[in-house]
This record gives C-alpha cells, sequence and structure tokens, in this order.
C-alpha cells in the first residue's frame, strides 16, 4: 500500500525567532533562504510519508546517493508576491506543478498531485509571508525540488525521494538592462529526444561552460540554436517582435513547442495575453521557428524592433543585441527593453501586484 | 593563493570495528558500501582543503545545493582487485583521473590534479584492502565522485565543491548471461554539442525511462542510435566483430571517439589489446561508425559473429538479440559470449588478476 502525498497531515514547526533579513536593495538572487522549508519523502514500498514545514536545515545525504551520482534532480521556480492592496498572490502555481511532474516522470521520479503540491505550497507561504519583500518587482521566489535520495551505485529506477521547497526573497532583474546575446552553435542546449522541454537539473550545469565562455567574449548570455534556430536565451525563452514592412503588420513571436524548449508558464502568459490583447488588426501572433539568418536578413532591412527573454525570474529581460560569428544584430532597445517589451512587463506585474486582478495570480489567505 | 590538493596532508581516521560483509555471492553491485570515504573540500577562493579518510558518514547538505539543483555532479567507475598472487591491483587509475577531469571542466567544476587523485585512491584501496573481496570476477568497486555544495540558487559557476571516493565490494556481472537490446532511436543519450563523451551524473538520470521501456519490451538494455548509428549499449561502448565472407577476414569494430560516445577506459584497453593480440593477417581493427541498416543487412549474410558492452562493471557483456522495430539481429552467442568476447574478458581479467603482469594494472602496496 502506497502512501499518496496527504496535505490534510502537515506538521509545521516554526523557528523561535527569524533571522535578520537584508534591505530590499542588498537582496540577491537566491542568495539567502527563508526560515523554513517544506518537505515530503517518498519511498517506493511505503509511497509518501508526512509532509513537514519545519526550520530550513541540511539533509544528511549519503555520498551514495542518487542525486550525487545520476542527477536525479529537477525543480520549478515559482514567485509569491505581495500585491498593492497588501494580499499575497502566487502565478498559476498549477502550471508549475503540472511541469514539475513532466520533468519528475521524464527520470522516473515520483509525481506529485497537482492539487497537493499547490495546497502546500500555499501553506508554506503562508508561514513565510511576512518576509516577501514588498515593491513593484520584489519577491518571494519559491523553489520546489525533487530529488532522489536512495543509496546505491547501480543505475535504475529511484526508490527514496524527497519532493521539498525552499524560498527565497528577491529583487527586481530590471537594473541588469538590455542584454547582449551570443548566438550559440558549438554548444547545444537541446535535441529530438532529449530532455530540454523539462527542467531537469541536467538541462542545466552543462551550459555554465559556454555561458562563461560568451561572457569571455563580452555577451551576457547565449542565445541556444539548433541547427540554425532560435530556440531558448540563457535559462528563458525567446521572444521577437517583427516587423512586416510589405503588410505594415506586426509579429509577436516565440518558438514553437516542439520539445526543444521548455514550456515556460511566463512564455504561455504572455502569449495568451498578446491574444487577447494586442490589436489583430496591427499584429499577428505566432509560435513558430525563426532561423538565424532570418534574424540578420531581417535586421538589416529594420523589420526586428524589440526581441527579450521571458522567464520566472527576470519576467523579461529586454535583448540589445545578438551576435552570431561576425554578424551583429543591434535592437533599438530602452534601458527598460522596447514599447512591447514594457508593455509585457506592466502585464505581467500588474497581474503579480493584484493592480489587475486576474486569474493568473491567486490569492494566498 | 588558492591551495593545491595535497595529498602528503591526508588526514586518516580509521574505524574502531568494521561492519559485517555479506558473502561473495550474496554481493549486489552498489549496495553496500565500505567503512570509509575520502572527501577533500574545494572552495573557489581558497582552493583545496586537507584530504580525509574517514568513517563512511552522511553528508551535511544545504537544500539550496547547487548538485540538487543544476546537476553539478560527475564521476568515475574504477576498480581493484586482489590477484592470484594475493597482491591488490588498480586498473589504469591514471586514465579515470584523467577523464575525471574532462567531465569536471565541462561543467565548471574544479579539476583533481591526476597523480594527486591517483595517490589519494591508492591510500584509500590500501585501507580498505582488506574488505575486497577474492576470487576472479570480484573486486571492490571504486566511485570518484565531484559534487558541487555551494548553496544558492542562481545558475553559475561552483564555487564550493567536494572530491570524494567511496566503495563498494562487488561480484561479478557474468551470471547475468548475454543481454537483449533494444536498439532505441525515439530517446536520444547524446547529441554533437552535448555532454554525453563525459561521465556527467546528467547523461544517466535520462536513460531510466527508455531503459524502464526496453524493459516492459522484454529487452535489457537500449542499444542507443544516433541518426540510425550505433553509439552504446546501456552506459557500455559496444563492439562487434563481423565476417567480411569476401576477404575471409574478421573485423573487430567499435563507435569512433567523435564526442557522442564516453572515451571508456576498458575500450581503449581492448582495442589496444586487440591491436597487439589479434593476428593482423586475420584480423583489421576499427573504430567506425556502423548504422543500424549495417548491422541488420550483415546479419542476413551470416556476417555478424559477435557483438558485447564493455565497461569497468561488467568488463564484457555479451549480448544475444538487438531488435530494431520489426527487425531483429541475433547472435550465435554463448552464455559466456562467443569466442572473441571471451577472449577479450580473459585479456583484461588475467591482467586485473595478476595472472597476466601487464602495465595496466598496478600493484598497490
Amino acid at each position: 500500500m502506497s502512501a499518496p502525498l496527504d496535505p490534510t497531515k502537515l506538521k509545521i514547526t516554526t523557528v523561535g525567532s527569524r533571522k535578520t533579513y537584508p534591505p530590499n536593495e542588498e537582496l540577491t538572487f537566491g542568495k539567502i533562504m527563508t526560515d523554513h522549508m517544506l518537505v515530503a519523502e517518498w519511498d517506493s514500498e511505503t509511497g509518501w510519508g508526512t509532509p513537514e514545514i519545519k526550520p530550513y536545515a541540511d539533509f544528511q545525504m549519503d555520498p551514495a546517493s542518487y542525486v550525487f551520482h545520476y542527477a536525479f534532480c529537477c525543480f520549478e521556480g515559482q514567485k509569491a508576491f505581495v500585491g498593492e492592496d497588501d494580499q499575497v498572490r502566487i502565478f498559476r502555481p498549477d502550471k508549475n506543478m503540472a511541469r514539475l511532474n513532466k520533468s519528475t516522470s521524464r527520470i522516473a521520479l515520483p509525481t506529485v498531485d497537482p492539487d497537493v503540491g499547490v495546497k502546500l505550497m500555499r501553506e508554506f507561504v503562508k508561514i513565510e509571508k511576512d518576509v516577501i519583500p514588498k515593491g513593484r518587482g520584489m519577491s518571494l521566489y519559491l523553489r520546489p525540488t525533487v530529488i532522489a535520495n536512495n543509496a546505491s551505485l547501480g543505475v535504475g529506477v529511484p526508490t527514496k525521494a524527497l519532493f521539498y521547497i525552499i524560498a527565497s526573497p528577491v529583487g527586481s532583474y530590471k537594473a541588469s538592462g538590455p542584454i547582449r546575446l551570443k548566438a550559440t552553435d558549438d554548444a547545444v542546449r537541446s535535441w529530438p529526444g532529449g530532455t530540454g522541454d523539462t527542467k531537469l537539473g541536467a538541462n542545466y550545469a552543462p551550459c555554465v561552460v559556454p555561458q562563461q565562455q560568451a561572457a569571455k567574449e563580452g555577451f551576457m548570455q547565449n542565445l541556444w540554436l539548433f541547427n540554425g534556430y532560435l530556440t531558448e536565451v540563457g535559462m528563458m525563452n525567446f521572444f521577437l517582435v517583427f516587423l512586416n514592412k510589405e503588410t505594415g503588420k506586426k509579429e509577436f513571436t516565440t518558438a514553437p513547442l516542439d520539445g526543444l524548449i521548455l514550456e515556460g508558464v511566463t512564455r504561455m502568459s504572455i502569449l495568451e495575453l498578446a491574444r487577447e490583447r494586442l490589436d489583430p488588426t496591427e499584429w499577428e501572433i505566432t509560435e513558430r521557428k525563426v532561423h538565424i539568418t532570418e534574424l540578420i536578413e531581417r535586421s538589416k532591412k529594420n523589420e526586428v524592433l524589440e526581441a527579450f527573454g521571458a522567464g520566472t525570474a527576470a519576467i523579461v529581460s529586454p535583448v540589445q543585441e545578438v551576435c552570431y560569428h561576425s554578424e551583429s544584430v543591434v535592437l533599438p532597445t530602452a534601458v527598460d527593453g522596447g514599447e512591447t517589451t514594457k508593455l509585457v512587463r506592466k502585464w505581467i506585474q500588474d497581474i503579480q501586484y493584484g493592480v489587475d486582478v486576474h486569474p493568473f495570480a491567486e490569492v494566498v489567505n
């Protein structure tokens, strides 16, 4: 009999006194964790143990734990916000929990019932709500994670795992300004039949050396190409605004979900809002493959208006320049991004901070 | 000033009394660990700390550790043997340490000076030499591992790491007999510009679900295809013996080191020995790409004599059948493998157990 993960059994132990948190302007992404964590243990024979919210503390890990040897790990990125109305909101947590299961399933880790996962996350956010930094751009970054912790050197299906959520108060990414990208084709982030559409740890470590290489050449991130097609930027989805000079119509486009890119919750939300809110007589909203040569050629015709990365951490990250070997595509981007980039950021932030009361942002009571 | 890893500083703390080890016939691969472990801590600012051999114990790991989120982990497989002369030997440890550095470099983890790594491994083997199971096929499996343990949710270059070696007494893989393979093209193990030629944890977790799928269909392992070409089998390199009926010559072949396959130490050793020992008037030794259609077509002409996987854990693992969609290649394999498979196993084992005194096997005194 394998026990389900049961949120009604949640056991809560809080710290006596909280740590001191730095002021908003000193918050660095993901460096400081809150006082608590949520943890549930899983065993292939007995199922899920009692979920617990307890003081943040080290895990005791056998050196032979699967996660140390075979990268049985995956995660989600999620945020809680204090709105202008002082209500606490989380952004589409069901989408993150669904994606977490897509990731765990890909590497034979246990799934987490999405409703249960969201319930537990809400309870955790309630415990930490007093340490969510306030102000537009500020949030509590939440990191649901699943790792395998059975101890064995033979590779196979994990028999023990931890589902846990930790949290870090974070500031705005906005300050970093528009970014320069190196279009990268010597290293490949994902491929057909691979795992690029899941949020496995395995997709991240291999990207750091190419990023270091790009940084040495003066770029902030890689624009990952696959057979010349634009896929992702750094760890974000990639959006473009084209102008079709013949028709006068603008195109708002991003790569399709063909297995090579992460199904970003921010990406999905931006597309949904754009389809609702951009005037269809002026705009075409597409999900399609864009080749680097299309970007370069259309840039020469001044048909590339804007480009930005999109993800939970930054919402939108305006792109200033894309370099591909000796070719350079320079975008007329303001510090905060172009007109559409800024509009998209406003849409999402207005929802996150309760200015625009919208079903994407769920109040945590 | 960043300190090097210094084997002269090695600190040794042994257990008071050893655990009870199961008899040889009950040993399962990698399930039981020895009483000690070797650990060295690294910090990007201060360099390497004091290497220590100490009682095997859990690591204290911050839940935000890089290895849990971004798969900053890599490892090696290595073995120590008690020879027929009662001497303890390890097999080409310099090759494993060189490959460990290839892996760490690929994901921005610190390198371990190969000479130092080998020295530390030798010291560790000396401490554990009394628990190496004796007999042909028996060994102490050694697992050098590097993981990043800095605690931060922002992806970047690791700033803290652990290099450690743990060990497990293991029996012979021989008992499992010849294996049936599913030639897999819906999931892809590696890609040009990827990491398939390194021993990253990231290469392993994604292979487990395809292996489960193969198992459900009655196969023991996947034969990984890339664009139809044979790359690896399960977690092993793949060797074939062809007969050219026109010339009467036999070909001993394996996939080339084109970035898609692991540079196996067993693979390398088998090739070197085959080039020295197989009669060149009868044999051609090649490293080349073999397409699944070549395998199928030549099988129909009875030109496929043998196939086996090769790796540290199994040495050689004879293949009985390869299935590709509705096509099946059946190999006339005895339980222990065909003539060449058995010969190769004997070469390697004779070296490992000191029957053939050879520079590949280094005595640990």
